[in-house]
């Protein structure tokens, strides 16, 4: 069976964690998955917050609605969306395309003045939820690789972002906390999703063929 | 090695393709893990055309500035989201999950209340956004799994929204195009990316340990 298939069906939305930790190969596979996804322009446009801090995840708890995963998580991750792309990180991602290509510097300026040119035409807010898409995408991935490596996972939209950038510093970086995402293990005894069946809408609400 | 790293590892942007055509399986695979992608509070808020109409092809290849992987995919996905989450699709849902979990119908009203209220306070422009966010994550899902079956994808932003919704009568669904995908095979000989290195971030660069 295609592997992506069996991962999202053996994922559900932990409600409930134990408190057990993530071995650090496990992360460390799951983190990879996230660096190694596809963002437009290959731009990468947000920071992953990997916070195992347990004084931390209580202040985030509160902003947080109180949701048990932050606290009895392994590690939760913040996609901390950026809120503008300047002219010096665009060139910094060209440095890191001609070094690891072994391209002539400067050889790809129409691209990356094209680049430029499109984001100063944006605001902070266009931007930030251009970046925040791309964070969604790494998120897709890491559902599927935690799963890969049997850590169970929540993501989670239920929170203020205002306190949470608060907390973590992120509005003087220039960033923006986009979505959660709790890894760790089911609690199997207090969560009561744990056997609810997966509700999605058949292939034929949700496809149209053209 | 975790199989999620190996298919972001073996999966680039392809630039071009040969027009092959991705068997039914294939297809549905992914079509299966895009269904059965996480969303928030489950959802999906998107609908996901798949066309294999050569004609449709044209008419939106000029409306993605004439990038030739829309002529010559195999299948195009466009990832259309909702403008809106009406209290009808909400209690469409609710009947869903009522049904496939044997329970009570009405037992979840409370929730059901909350979203309906939550929505009818959001602009059409906010739950665009919101449903985009949930299309990218099916869209993550979608490049792992296409690589899982060896299938070649282009994510793609870079397309005229209006024109393509006028083209495919999203407008007065409620909907509007977020990101399309082309599925297909690679062009060994014409595409000019087919062996650049991935470039990436570092993990120190990304992420942020606390």
């Amino acid at each position: 069976m295609n592997s992506v298939i069996k991962n999202l069906q053996w994922r559900y939305a932990t409600k409930r964690m134990n408190g057990q930790k993530v071995p650090s190969d496990k992360l460390g596979n799951i983190l990879e998955s996230i660096r190694l996804t596809a963002t437009s322009n290959g731009l990468q446009p947000f920071t992953v917050l990997v916070i195992e801090d347990q004084e931390t995840k209580e202040k985030l708890h509160k902003a947080a609605f109180n949701q048990p995963q932050v606290l009895e998580s392994s590690h939760l991750l913040v996609f901390a969306a950026w809120k503008n792309i300047t002219p010096a990180q665009i060139d910094t991602y060209f440095d890191l395309v001609y070094e690891e290509r072994g391209m002539e510097k400067g050889s790809l300026d129409q691209y990356a003045t094209f680049l430029k040119d499109n984001f100063s035409k944006q605001t902070s807010d266009e931007i930030f939820n251009w970046a925040a898409k791309q964070a969604y995408i790494a998120l897709g991935t890491a559902l599927v690789s935690a799963a890969e490596e049997e850590v169970d996972s929540t993501p989670m939209e239920g929170f203020n972002a205002a306190e949470i950038d608060q907390i973590l510093g992120l509005d003087e970086k220039g960033m923006g906390s986009s979505a959660l995402l709790a890894l760790g293990y089911r609690d199997s005894t207090a969560d009561h999703m744990v056997d609810a069946k997966k509700v999605r809408r058949s292939k034929e609400e949700l496809f149209v063929t053209i």
